[in-house]
């Protein structure tokens, strides 16, 4: 479904390729001042254009539709649209029969009985992630004082980003990521066990991020090596704070009043030019297939200002209950 | 909120130390044959008794008390209930005014305003996983001839795990472990992008599981060090198949027809002997805690029929869409 | 599904004949006083035993095994079971073959391909609104000062009750009735337009109650032959307070701050000791049944408290938002 | 909410006089054949321009920017909007202070502390029934070979209702109506008991259509002054047809193969140029009021295809069951 959030609820539609992608927001308080400037900063932290990013420029310029009043939020659904401008639709036709390794391709062809739009991956591509920041814009306002700060921390590996980014540039080859993200001044006792967890919802929106595939919480894959008396975080004053953050914030799925901390691992783009074997579904023969087309070299680049949409938007939802 | 799935939904309830606990599956199929029998080897699996699980001694018989007719599910929801027999509820209060480092007494006495039930951990308790456990018996079931296995491959960060958990007892210390798990005989097409990918179904009610801090899917975190030439899976057959499984038989958020592969970081036991630091929150000082009672030395031991109950109870809801 | 509400939420599960009946409560706030005694007046007006209703006797003593802790809701679900103790599960195999008329034999065996429980209409039931009642009951509690009230207002077209039932037991027959409901206190706002009205969720679950075939709110069926300049309510003072109350307390799906007020129509029972025709599944042949057992002659007799769980229900998840 | 539907789903959204007004579609299968001309008889059913119906005139092109592809639908979400062309947004601001009669203005700025858009109704206005309509319009489509038909049958309490209609204008009132809905070739077996009966999904929507004050279902609030031996409808086939249809095609919430048949009240346009008493917020005056403007004097004239759209849309959510 295209539909997060219990009380502040997203819905988003589009593809990278029609005409416009957008997102309902719902369940949105009234009375938050909002413009189409709000969206400016974010916006641009998400664009290409850096060194290690698409090609593809678009002015992700957004019209809100609905919702607004005067400038303030209405308390009905807001719409946001953005067009795509700047789409190339050459030859994805051929990825129906030659589907490329680590793309969606096979498995939506197959979903969708060949109805699926393919050109620039549709409905999957990280496109819609711009309307998943458009909403984070909106969240991050309504749960002010709560702030929330992602950043890439290592790219391919390595901690000094720029450099890997552009040997791999030369490499016509691509490289993943970890995002690291804090979340400030939250307050005790959000989080709705058994199973609206904080980590449950976070992790759910998370890993709706086309190229995520790990999300850890405070020392994460590392607890799993210690010893309970190193995990455990000693409790230093009734409110809360305690002296270390191995729980990341979280005890029993329930905020505990320090700041939640998550690490997010992004894969590498899947589309590079260099040449991979997939098979040809028409022949049943495997083949050589190259991608061209304009690619994030980096795409992890791009994903902390989308972590923190996520994250804005889980907070947003966890404190209407 | 205690409910999970959109079609298959499963709402549980019970406290570690309330008379009974138990789940409503909903959306069950009619016509799957299940008797109390059914649950018996599962159920062993996550109970106590083994080197490095707690003293509590529970029978874990389940009743099953509406949605069976001659041995068979009739569509109707299906009630399952467990007793509580062998609880020690002697001095639980403390912790309301000297919270346990690691655990949501803190967080949960602020949440629910000291009303709820602190014994055992009450709703938090890993208790309630009797109950997921069981709604997985019946998910299993469903899925069929899909298969799920997990296993636990270290412990404490150790591949040899007998060892490892036996150095922790005499330490009086605990350790956390690594799950993974491996789903065969998936269709391709499962998963719901933009926002219920089939790694946020599961990571959704992963991370629902008592001391899961951390879930990744394929090569996971490796992946973030990873060049996209190394990690894209070549095709190799017109089933969709892949040479290699870094995505861990997800792309797009949709499966691809190879095994789902994840693994999960399950944190060590909170509760330990040792003397840890907390705060009093009658008095505002920090004081020692020594948190006796009943513990799993490595609680890991016991996750893994519980992972492979939250991978069959999201397989189960996806197969009806 | 047995799913109803969006944060108060409730669950119900079992069977006329089953072990046990029940319903879940989830998303009730903690610190509500709540003891069995509690259920007992409403549970009364619900149960059998006065002209006109079934011979088949309950004592309807409820169980409430877990979101309690001394005599307190916690903030956990609240599980509440009944047993069903009177149960003739003699003969109802036989509505397979020869479906009741005007009962849901014949679409239940074939929406559940013969594996749904047919005795007593198992899960179909109107005992299930026992689970209904209960419900209410907590929710009664939760919404004070808001306070519903619904009474049998006609019997078979009838204002003179008793006098209808008794002639229908005479001749073997049933009658329906209609229900009133009147809602007092209740804030102005709650409602949620553009689709959760307090219309709509009202009415959806007040249709969920076996026998109802018709709700309508203030002038309801007769404000479709009045004009605007009669059926428009006069705002008589700065609260809202309208001279007359033909919207029965909404506008524009949102409550104004005069009573909810709705009725609700109630058919005759099915079930009739009358000779009947239906058609014999087996041999195709039209047939003649004569329905033994224990029926209501008059069920509507019952269903003025049941209406009123189902309007405190909905007022208590509407408050939440 | 929003948001309707539980696997095909509809979101709304907009406002009466702003920029656009839209419906998301999600959970439409793909390969369903969707131009824009499909919507035109439909959205000519709805648009005023008859003699009894507003002034206000609009195109009403629907504009669908995403989820279709070569003209089939592609199982990503649809997004339809339309355009406000032709609004008036004088003296709305007066209904902050003189809040009409029969209208949500009271409701609706109590409920949204003044932040709503009052101009038309804002997101209140009948208005929103045209992205309803559209989203109809689908739903039809996904579920033939159903058909639904709806029709207005009286009209102020008259059959005659192009006579009613003419007087009413010449009085400067508005009068109300009864729209009857008939589907046929409904499969056995749709609905979900307890909670998600037929009656209880179409009432939640029907009476999210604005002015719907009243449904009913088969003889409906006759049924309440019937005897069971009257109300219950012979079987006469084995495909379950009965002879009659009081039951108007659900027994148990569930379909039974019989034309589904209700009918709902729609009260009297709540905007009439003749005087009325209200109060003035700011004064606490009692004042009378005069609604200028361009008004539908029998809004019923254009709900049977709205009605139409509503039945369509939950027998689409409730085949995907």
């Amino acid at each position: 479904m295209n539909t997060f959030g219990r009380i502040f609820r997203i819905h988003i539609f589009g593809e990278s390729h029609g005409e416009n992608i957008g997102v309902v927001v719902d369940g949105c308080q009234e009375g938050i001042s909002l413009q189409p400037d709000d969206f400016g900063p974010d916006l641009a932290r998400r664009r290409s254009g850096a060194k290690g990013t698409t090609a593809r420029r678009e002015p992700d310029e957004p019209k809100i539709v609905s919702g607004i009043y005067n400038g303030y939020t209405t308390g009905a659904p807001l719409a946001i649209l953005f067009g795509n401008h700047d789409a190339h639709s050459g030859d994805y036709a051929q990825f129906r029969e030659m589907p490329r390794p680590g793309h969606a391709d096979f498995a939506a062809t197959k979903k969708w009985n060949n109805f699926n739009d393919l050109r620039g991956s549709g409905h999957l591509s990280g496109r819609l992630t711009l309307a998943l920041t458009a909403a984070g814009v909106v969240a991050k306002k309504c749960i002010a004082p709560i702030v929330v700060n992602a950043m890439l921390t290592e790219a391919g590996g390595h901690a000094n980003i720029d450099e890997a980014v552009e040997k791999t540039i030369r490499e016509n080859d691509s490289i993943g990521g970890v995002v690291a993200c804090c979340v400030q001044h939250v307050p005790v006792g959000l989080g709705e066990p058994f199973f609206d967890t904080v980590e449950s919802l976070l992790a759910h929106l998370l890993f709706a991020i086309p190229a995520v595939k790990g999300v850890e919480f405070g020392a994460g894959f590392a607890a799993a090596a210690m010893k309970g008396s190193q995990h455990n975080d000693p409790i230093i004053s009734p409110d809360g704070k305690t002296a270390t953050n191995n729980a990341g914030g979280v005890t029993g799925g329930i905020t505990n009043g320090n700041d939640l901390f998550f690490r997010v691992a992004v894969k590498p783009t899947s589309s590079i030019i260099r040449p991979q074997q997939t098979v040809n579904l028409a022949t049943g023969g495997i083949e050589t297939l190259e991608v061209r087309g304009r690619h994030d070299a980096c795409i992890a680049l791009r994903v902390p200002v989308i972590v923190e949409a996520a994250a804005a938007i889980v907070l947003c939802d966890l404190l209407k209950f």
